[in-house]
């Protein structure tokens, strides 16, 4: 252990602050629990590679079992096409002006998937598609917890846009959801409510579709939440999940992960003081960090994010309570720290534990991935649409 | 003016969404408002270009009369320095750490002026540039807010850093201050105190400087709210402002700036609705917006933005309201839209005007500058460290 420790602080410290870096061990500890837990219940997993951007991240999902990716942009799926991944859904739904952009991708041989929840969207991609000759893979999407898109199962509008794509020429593929609202949860007995209800409504939703002799090959729900959540998938044949691959405060709030399993962390370091305040300032503001306080209204407020040492271990007590562009504020919950210059002089190298990942590795344009065995490297991150 | 919107919608028309739009008359008329401002005041501006980190943002800002830029990170200096730009400040307080890139900055000939408030960082300081034989132009961080870093006016360590600084061999510079608190107001009485209070405090410092028998030729002040507000900057050599330049909905709560003034924009593609809840849904959300919520707290809440026509007229009473990474929901303040779905049709192009012009530009790779006399223009930003 104190090995490992020594590599990393020695590694930690080549680098320019603030940076982006990636525990690889808590993110193959991760990933392999998720596809363990995939396995037992008996269905495909689909990462959101949305949460990382990182065609390094892929690849270890895809090492354990994973089969596909979901996307968050038409750019996303450019990038992971590129990088060998066939089998992407573009979890968003599509609209006329992106048509172009999908038909692109499918031509260079990606098996894209696209999703839709309306009958305008519906219509255009039929005239989209019978204009170029593209037969589309298209996926209705389902409102299981009245959270933000979709079509609620027991909607008429269900066998509607299902008609439209189906005697359009599309092939339509499946039902897919997100119980979203599942964030707002943190005990098991509410996550497993959450789980069953996603997955109960996109399971009536293929089941509508099945009975008016529709097809529906896919039944696809998810949210890291509702993954680890679930008692059982019948009826499920995929599973969708991104933020699990490096959990975040939020997550550890909402009851699904233990601090050190916390896979991103931001390494800065401590440039000044307000000794009479107990802060430090750090070199990692809401640039850093982003501006997400998804813990705010949560059970524990960690502010912009929990310090740990440079070599992961928590500062219990000790968290980001304000952020400036390029300033953070360092100071103890409570009263504020007497000691607080001794305790982190000037120089010091801290990490600080995210809020939020998919929001806080946005900022950056490249992850550094430490791994015990193999050292440092640096994981370009995809950025922008 | 219909010619000017008819322009602006073809040309947005080609766009891919979600973009970061620059209205760039908009631009232009904030940068010539703040630098004439300025000239009356008779100092010297030295825009802060974390905003819109973009040299074509910064080349209009020196057009018009500014002296030298203010940056927030060193990579941010190195990219204006590779663009011409020499006098560059370094608003961050110096660690040991950053030295060497300082350095190397001064070596190719970057008139790089750094920051500090403490002993220890001001002992670093001297001792590496006794070392490599360099003498820094260093500035002492003035605290006249309680907002964040630097030394209080009155402190006895504001001439322990300075004799540190003078007596070991590096170029004493000045003395800046930063009133950040300025954000918390929003009456022109309260924004006028707040002003002369930076103002005050900042020359108090270089006075007790000078005093001392210390040099302090700049005094240098600045917030977008205090620069516009100050009655008078007797004493002050420079001024210094960054948000001016788009301004966003938090100066407009602020109430420096009215909403045709803004001048950075997120244009989105409506991609679906919830029509009993009165909801379209966009292809912006806080991947697009970021996740800064700043007018939460001010007098008027206008959620993850203000909702516009694609020419950029307002479309009062509408914000987008809920934000998910790639989601939006748009809606109407106060009671649902039932005529959401004819109102903002699917694959409506619409403009949202952001809370926080800094922390929405910061998550594209690019702007889209649109300029009725030469159309579209793609400014690349600057991103990461």
């Amino acid at each position: 252990m104190n090995a490992t420790h020594n590599l990393t602080r020695a590694s930690l410290q080549t680098l320019d602050t603030p940076a982006a870096i990636i525990d690889v061990p808590r993110m193959q500890h991760n990933i392999a629990r998720m596809q363990s837990r995939m396995d037992a219940l008996g269905v495909r997993f689909r990462p959101h590679v949305k949460t990382s951007k990182c065609v390094e991240v892929a690849h270890a999902q895809i090492a354990a079992g994973a089969t596909g990716v979901t996307v968050s942009t038409l750019k996303e799926a450019a990038r992971f096409f590129d990088d060998g991944v066939t089998d992407i859904l573009y979890a968003v739904g599509m609209v006329a002006s992106k048509l172009p952009a999908a038909l692109a991708l499918r031509r260079r041989g990606c098996d894209l998937k696209i999703i839709t929840d309306s009958v305008a969207s519906a219509q255009a991609i039929v005239a989209f598609g019978a204009e170029y000759g593209e037969t589309f893979d298209v996926w209705i999407e389902i409102d299981t917890d009245g959270h933000r898109s979709g079509i609620r199962p027991e909607e008429d509008a269900l066998l509607d846009v299902a008609r439209v794509l189906h005697d359009g020429g599309a092939r339509l593929g499946g039902v897919m959801t997100h119980a979203g609202s599942s964030y707002d949860f943190d005990t098991p007995e509410a996550l497993a409510a959450i789980a069953e209800q996603e997955r109960a409504g996109c399971v009536l939703a293929a089941t509508r579709l099945r009975d008016a002799g529709l097809p529906c090959a896919v039944v696809s729900v998810g949210s890291t939440p509702t993954a680890l959540a679930a008692k059982h998938l019948e009826g499920v044949t995929e599973v969708r999940a991104g933020v699990y691959v490096f959990f975040d405060l939020v997550m550890h709030n909402v009851g699904v992960c233990a601090t050190d399993e916390l896979a991103l962390s931001v390494l800065t370091t401590v440039i000044g003081h307000q000794a009479e305040k107990g802060w430090a300032i750090v070199d990692a503001g809401w640039m850093a960090m982003s501006r997400d306080r998804g813990t705010q209204k949560q059970k524990r407020d960690f502010g912009y994010g929990q310090i740990c040492r440079v070599d992961g271990s928590l500062v219990p007590g000790y968290v980001l309570s304000g952020a400036n562009q390029e300033h953070g504020i360092l100071s103890r919950e409570g009263e504020p720290d007497p000691d607080i210059v001794a305790r982190f002089p000037i120089g010091t190298l801290l990490r600080i534990l995210p809020n939020h990942a998919c929001a806080t590795g946005a900022q950056f344009p490249e992850y550094h991935a430490i791994d015990p065995e193999r050292g440092l490297a640096t994981w370009p991150r995809l950025h922008g649409w």
